[in-house]
C-alpha cells in the first residue's frame, strides 16, 4: 500500500522542539508564546463550561462569534462578510487552509505557492491530486517579482495561496503588491487563499493589507485567521475562515464532514472576549516592544538582519559567522550554544540555503534576554 | 467549477433540529444529551486552562491522555496500543474517521458501508474518489447477513467501515458476527474502519465486541471513539483513533496538516478523569436506566419496538399508526405533535422507507416523560 503523502517526514518543529528540550536549549523555534494568555479570556471560557454550552455548536460555528468576526473585518478592512453564510469557524487555521484547498483542488490542478513557505499547504494540495508550482522568493528581502508570478500561471491554475504577514521572513505585501496581484488574477477565475494568521502583528505603523480590502480579491478568496495567534493560545485550536457564500457553501461541505465542528466553550468565550476590540488592536505594540527589545539586543552580534515587519518572527542572516548549511549551524547553536531557531532552508524549494535562521520573539522578557545573551557571544 | 460533493445537502439533523426549535417541539432527534457533564470533569478543564497549559498538544496528542486511553482498552479489552505510535488524539471521531478514509482511499478503491449509517462516511469516500459499495441491512432486528456481506467483497475493495453499537438501529454486533468478519477478512489485505462512538453504552449484560479483541481485526484497524459521547460533553470534540503503527504512521500525516493538533486544556482534563474508571463503566447503567424508562412508558402507545441493545437511540417502528413516508410523518411530529426524532428513511440506500423513526433517550428524566406523553397519545 504506497503512502498517499511519500515526502512527509516528521516536520521540522517536532525535530528541532525535541532536540532543544532534550539540551534544555531557550526555545525560540517554533510559533507559539511562553507567556500566558489573558485572564480574563480564560475565565470566559469556565464561564460557558459552567453554563451549559458544552454540547455541539453548530456546525458553521456559534453565531454569536461569527457575528464577531464579520464585525471585526468590518472595523478594520470596510468589508461585510454575512455571518449567515460567509463565515465559518474552524479547528485554527490550519483547518481552514486545509479545508479550503480540500473543497476545490482536484487531480492536475495548480496551486500557486510563494517560498519560503510553512509547511502545511503543500501535503493539502498533494492529498487532492494537485500539483504545487513553486515561486520561490530570495534572501535578504523575500520580495515577489509580479512578473516571474504572472509567469507561474497556466491554464490550469486553480488556486494561489498568499500569507502576509509572512511566516518565516517577517515581510508584509503592500497595497501596490495586492493591487499587482489582483490586476493579474482579474482575467481569471484563479481562486485565492490567503493566510492571514498574523493580521493584528503588524510594526511600524504599517497597514495589513487584507485580501479583503481588494473587491476583485475578495470575491475570489478564501481568508483564513487564527484565534490561537492572536490571543495567546495556540492550544486551543480555534480559527476561521471568510468567503463569498458560493465559496463557503463547498467549504462547509467538507468541513462539516472533516470535523463537523469547533470546540463550543471557547467559541464562546471568544464571541464575549472580541466585543473590545483593543483586545486584538493592542497586539502590534505588544509584540513591537518585543521585537525592539530583541533587536536591540542583536544589534551588538555579528548577525545582519532586516528588522520583521510583521509576524512575530526574525530572521537572522549568519553568514558572516559561518558559511554552513542553515540545518547544521541550527542544530549545533542548540546542541553547542543552548539556542533553537527554525533553519530558514526548511521552508525554501529543494531545501536552498540562505543561511538564515528563524526565530521566534513571542516570548517572555526573561527568555528574550537569555537568548540576547547567547547570540551576542557568537 | 464543479462540486467535489454535489450529493451533500443540509443533514438531516440541521434540518429537523431547526424545524424542532421553530415549533418549541421536545427534540429527541440529534444524539447529544441535554443534561450536565460531571463538574468534575468540567473543573479539570479549568484548571488545566490556569495551570499554563494553553499552548499547541504534540501533534498526535497530549501523552498523558494517549497513556490513559491505552489503559483503557488495556482494562476493557486486553490488547495493548503503544501511546508513542499507535494512539493519536483527535477532532472527535468525526475527524478519526475522515483522517483514516483519506490516508488510505485512493480513486476507484471500493469501501463496505454498512446500512443503514450515520452520513459521515460517504462523503469522505467520495472526496478521495472512493466508491462505496452498500450492504443494506433490513428491520425490524439490522442484522448482517454475512455471506451477503462477502459477496460485496472484491479486488477493489480497500476498505470496510463498522459500526457497533449501531447508529441508528441499536443492535450490536456479536462475538460470532465479529469472527465472521474477521475470517473473511484474514485471507485479505482490507483495512477495516471500526466506529466505536458508542463502546460504553450497551445494555442487558452483553459485551462491546470491540475489534480490538479480534487479532486479525484489531491489525488492520483504526478504531475510532469519542469522549464527546462518553461523558456529554460533544461540545468539546475530543475523540480518538488506535490503529498498528503502520497505519497510525500514515493516519497522523493526514492528521498533521488536516488540523496539526486538538485542544490541550480538555486533552489534560480527560487524561485526569480517565484515571477513575468508574467514569466510563457506570455509563452502560445510567443509560439502561434512561432506556427502560423511555421503553416502559412507550409500552402504553401504538408503536411497536425492539429494546435498543446499545446507543442512545431507540427505534419505533409507526406502521400501526401510518404508512406514510419517515420524513413526512417525522415532519408532522414536529410540526403538529411536538416532538422531534429522526427518520431512518435518511439513512438507508436510496431512502428506502422502513417505517422507523430514532428518538434519542440521552436526555433528562422531565424531557423523557413528556416525550413518553405526547407519543402514547398518538
Ligand atoms: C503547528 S507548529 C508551527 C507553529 C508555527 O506557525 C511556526 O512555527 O511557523
Ligand atoms: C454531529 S450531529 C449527529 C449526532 C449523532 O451522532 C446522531 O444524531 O446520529
Amino acid at each position: 500500500k504506497a503512502s498517499k503523502l511519500p515526502d512527509v517526514k516528521t516536520t521540522i518543529f517536532t525535530t528541532v522542539g525535541n532536540l532543544a528540550r532534550a539540551h534544555n536549549a531557550i526555545d525560540l523555534s517554533q510559533g507559539f508564546p511562553n507567556f500566558e494568555a489573558d485572564d480574563k479570556l480564560k475565565s470566559l471560557v469556565t464561564d460557558a463550561l459552567n453554563n451549559g454550552h458544552n454540547q455541539y455548536a453548530p456546525m458553521p460555528g456559534y453565531f454569536g462569534l461569527r457575528e464577531a468576526i464579520s464585525e471585526k473585518i468590518e472595523i478594520l478592512h470596510n468589508r461585510t462578510y454575512d455571518p449567515e453564510n460567509e463565515v465559518t469557524v474552524t479547528v485554527g487555521a490550519t483547518e481552514a487552509i486545509f479545508t479550503a484547498i480540500t473543497a476545490f483542488i482536484n487531480k492536475g490542478d495548480e496551486v500557486i505557492v510563494i517560498k519560503p513557505a510553512y509547511d502545511c499547504y503543500e501535503p493539502a494540495i498533494i492529498l487532492n491530486g494537485g500539483i504545487p508550482v513553486y515561486v520561490q522568493l530570495d534572501a535578504p528581502d523575500y520580495k515577489i517579482d509580479w512578473s516571474v508570478f504572472q509567469q507561474k500561471i497556466t491554464d490550469k491554475t486553480k488556486m494561489v495561496i498568499l500569507n502576509t504577514p509572512h511566516n518565516p521572513s517577517g515581510t508584509i505585501l503592500s497595497k501596490w503588491d495586492m493591487e499587482q496581484l489582483e490586476a493579474i488574477l482579474k482575467p481569471t477565475n484563479i481562486l485565492l487563499l490567503s493566510d492571514e494568521v498574523y493580521e493584528h502583528i503588524i510594526f511600524d505603523k504599517q497597514t495589513h493589507e487584507s485580501a479583503s480590502r481588494f473587491n476583485d480579491l475578495a470575491q475570489r478568496s478564501f481568508i483564513c485567521a487564527s484565534f490561537g495567534k492572536t490571543f495567546h493560545v495556540t492550544g486551543w485550536k480555534v480559527g476561521y475562515c471568510v468567503a463569498p457564500a458560493e465559496l463557503m457553501k463547498e467549504f462547509r461541505k467538507v468541513h462539516q464532514f472533516a470535523v463537523f465542528c469547533v470546540d463550543h466553550p471557547v467559541q464562546r468565550a471568544l464571541a464575549e472576549y472580541l466585543k473590545n476590540p483593543s483586545h486584538y488592536l493592542d497586539l502590534n505594540n505588544f509584540y513591537k516592544q518585543k521585537r525592539d527589545f530583541f533587536l536591540e539586543g542583536i544589534k551588538s552580534s555579528k548577525f545582519k538582519f532586516r528588522p520583521s515587519k510583521g509576524t512575530y518572527f526574525q530572521l537572522l542572516d549568519y553568514s558572516t559567522i559561518s558559511m554552513e548549511q542553515d540545518e547544521i549551524i541550527g542544530k549545533r547553536l542548540i546542541t553547542e550554544n543552548g539556542i533553537a531557531s527554525i533553519p530558514i532552508s526548511s521552508f525554501n524549494v529543494n531545501n536552498r540555503n540562505d543561511h538564515m535562521l528563524r526565530f521566534c520573539f513571542a516570548k517572555k522578557q526573561e527568555t528574550l534576554e537569555q537568548a540576547v545573551q547567547i547570540l551576542c557571544k557568537l
